[in-house]
């Protein structure tokens, strides 16, 4: 047996606010950041444990400290245990009495939860030796319904039909296996289309995704509708009639509003309207979805946990449904929703981006692909060539689609240097300029 | 003009896990706590705002963190600007782009606003010289809609319709006011029905409770049913059949649980069932409510924000609502539920209980009759007889009812020996066993 040894966590930040990358309606000046964690034990392998919160800046002190009250629940404990029953691993955290206060199962406390699972999960696929998506396509169906908690799930999602769902994708697993490493898993890139870039910027990006092999591409929206019509045009008319294009609002607009404004939007043949109000607006997003049929809607990166992606299932909210590996309690609870949408027969679009989302949701969309929905077809991953140098297993995006990882772990370890040049405040990216962003 | 000098935060615990008081189906061992700010100004007048979260223990450090972080919101400005454009200031921390990821308006990060939030007000009753509830009960009803962000609520309400329900209730607040302080406003009591209690205490407490005024009080149930069963039973024999007894099953069932429970405790005649499943589940109560009716549902305590309360209106997910204090966004937030509440004709009954819920909500409910829905009839407050006396202005509950606080403020200041004595972990009150505490 071994032991957790050690749970050290770090503020993790870049200064991405200098170029504008990742600006939206919503989120004018980010600084990518992550609230990162390693779980360490007394094993001879050496092997370590990672996983992070994706945050935009402030507040990512906040996040760690989150992930630090978590501390007590793994140190000194069996990590064999720990490791064996995920599903156990996970329900100790999210249903520890005084931290559930802090949620519940929402915002700050479950992602700093999310990371810890998650961290769990990547030294777990490390000692198998298997990438995370693969060691849980060979995980059985049984195994697979023990990871999920189906505590307010009942009335959408019984664990026999979970059951049935998993075991019906057994007959198929090794031939999708075996079609997804030669083929790859369809991705789309948002790289052209943040607000803060100018038209000619956004043209010429468009333009290379199209060279790129992608498609489909997405366009913020929802600042100015003048705007949004203008560049919508350009982008038509760079990437042509057969290349997808989608949008994000990014939350910006009330119910009514969105209905208007989609409308507005809608010549240009969107692929999906992202985020148009509220992500807790379950009945909102409903409303919005049968205004602008057959324009499909697509949420996800905000919704905070299981309890809120089944309503929106239920009540049609969405059309498109987008996880995100760092928003709610990481790998567990992302398989509960895998199972909810394979229910009801939803699409799962992953949203990615930021720092390490694209590395760690991967896993989660080919495990879909192999065990779950056994579905690719109208599904993409999002992608942003951005901040993947900061990897030790960056991903491989090539000809459009996602390339699956055979690095063991779960794809969320960065490189030790990055640790130390970005540590904020004290890192050497940010000693020098400090008091001007902290000034922001 | 004076400048905002110091936000000062605390971690403040009260060993209450050791008495079982608190203890409920979900919640068996809290420590009842609050993360706790003072702010400070230049100004001659000595005034300071006090302001905290409310939490159960572990995590109560996060909150703090997550508190620190908006000091930089108030350090070094003109502090009669931001209490002049109290909407303004709301907005100025809520919409923080960076910090706003970290919910969306949820969980740690939205509730620390709160707490800054309460602290502006307190700081602004206090210079007004006014209790907080007659501070709000005298602004016009075009500054009160002011201080609302309708943003995500317009489908349900608008500025308009928020004005007009204030303007009407102008003509009656002089006599409603001096009605409130002749007769006070009605409290119900959970004192006798903790989960945790015998069955000899809970029917003494009920007893007492009955002898001491109260016309309603208030049990936990959803852990055994035979046990509720059992202890409704005592607990009705008691009070007789005048009382209202309501129950509270603290987010315990699944849908399908809910009803099958609630339909065997129903000839008990319950006030409401409060709590019971997800507080997210928005469809989840309606579903429950439809099947229960005409036991009413009862929920709000951990109801993340307004967005969420106006779907639970809109889908008839409950018939009695509960605002918390220390939940939402502070004051601003509550006003904008309580204008909801209003325009759907549906009864306010207050959370309160744990460290200063009651000292900070009575404010809202005394608004609410004189200026807002202009009722109290069949609505209570939430009393526990409990944590009281480490707060500079305690309630005064009497017969029943809460009469109507006179000093200025908002209520939430401690007393400077508890925050003292209680600081965790150095503190007086857990220096000696905090070994034994942190184990737990």
């Amino acid at each position: 047996m071994s032991t957790i040894t050690a749970v050290e966590t770090s503020d993790v930040r870049f200064p991405t606010s200098v170029e504008l990358d990742g600006s939206d309606a919503m989120n004018p000046d980010p600084d990518y950041s992550a609230a990162y964690l390693v779980i360490r034990t007394d094993s001879p392998d050496g092997l370590e444990g990672h996983g992070f919160v994706f945050t935009i800046g402030r507040g990512n002190e906040v996040e760690a400290a989150a992930i630090q009250a978590l501390a007590g629940h793994l140190l000194g404990k069996n990590c064999e245990e720990l490791l064996a029953d995920m599903g156990g691993t996970w329900k100790m955290m999210v249903h520890d009495s005084q931290l559930r206060w802090l949620g519940p199962e929402k915002g700050v406390m479950h992602m700093a939860i999310g990371a810890v699972v998650n961290a769990l999960w990547d030294l777990k696929a490390k000692r198998a030796g298997l990438p995370l998506w693969q060691l849980l396509a060979r995980m059985s169906p049984e195994e697979i319904v023990a990871l999920v908690d189906f505590r307010y799930l009942s009335d959408a999602l019984t664990p026999a039909e979970a059951l049935d769902i998993l075991q019906r994708a057994v007959p198929g697993r090794q031939e999708r296996e075996t079609m997804l490493l030669a083929e790859g898993y369809p991705g789309y890139t948002t790289t052209p289309g943040w607000l803060g870039y100018s038209d000619e910027r956004l043209i010429r990006l468009s333009g290379e995704a199209v060279q790129d092999g992608f498609g489909q591409i997405k366009l913020k929206v929802g600042a100015d509708l003048d705007d949004d019509i203008r560049r919508l045009r350009a982008a038509r008319a760079t990437v042509g009639p057969d290349v997808r294009i989608a949008v994000d609002a990014n939350q910006r607009w009330d119910v009514d509003t969105a209905v208007e404004w989609i409308r507005q939007l809608a010549p240009f043949d969107l692929a999906w309207v992202e985020e148009p109000t509220s992500p807790d607006d379950v009945l909102g997003h409903a409303a919005i979805a049968r205004a602008i049929a057959p324009v499909r809607v697509a949420t996800g990166e905000h919704v905070a946990n299981r309890v809120v992606f089944k309503q929106m299932l239920q009540a049609g909210s969405l059309q498109v449904l987008q996880i995100d590996a760092a928003r709610v309690a990481g790998v567990n609870e992302n398989v509960a929703i895998l199972l909810l949408a394979a229910k009801f027969g939803v699409p799962v679009c992953p949203h990615a981006g930021g720092v390490g989302l694209c590395e760690a949701v991967q896993h989660l969309s080919m495990f879909d692909f192999v065990a779950v929905s056994g579905e690719k077809e109208d599904r993409v991953i999002e992608f942003v060539d951005h901040l993947h140098e900061h990897f030790v297993t960056p991903v491989d995006v090539r000809q459009g689609r996602y390339w699956a990882p055979l690095a063991p772990g779960g794809g969320s370890q960065m490189l030790a240097a990055t640790l130390q040049t970005y540590a904020f405040p004290d890192g050497p990216a940010w000693a020098a300029g400090i008091e001007q962003e902290m000034a922001h």
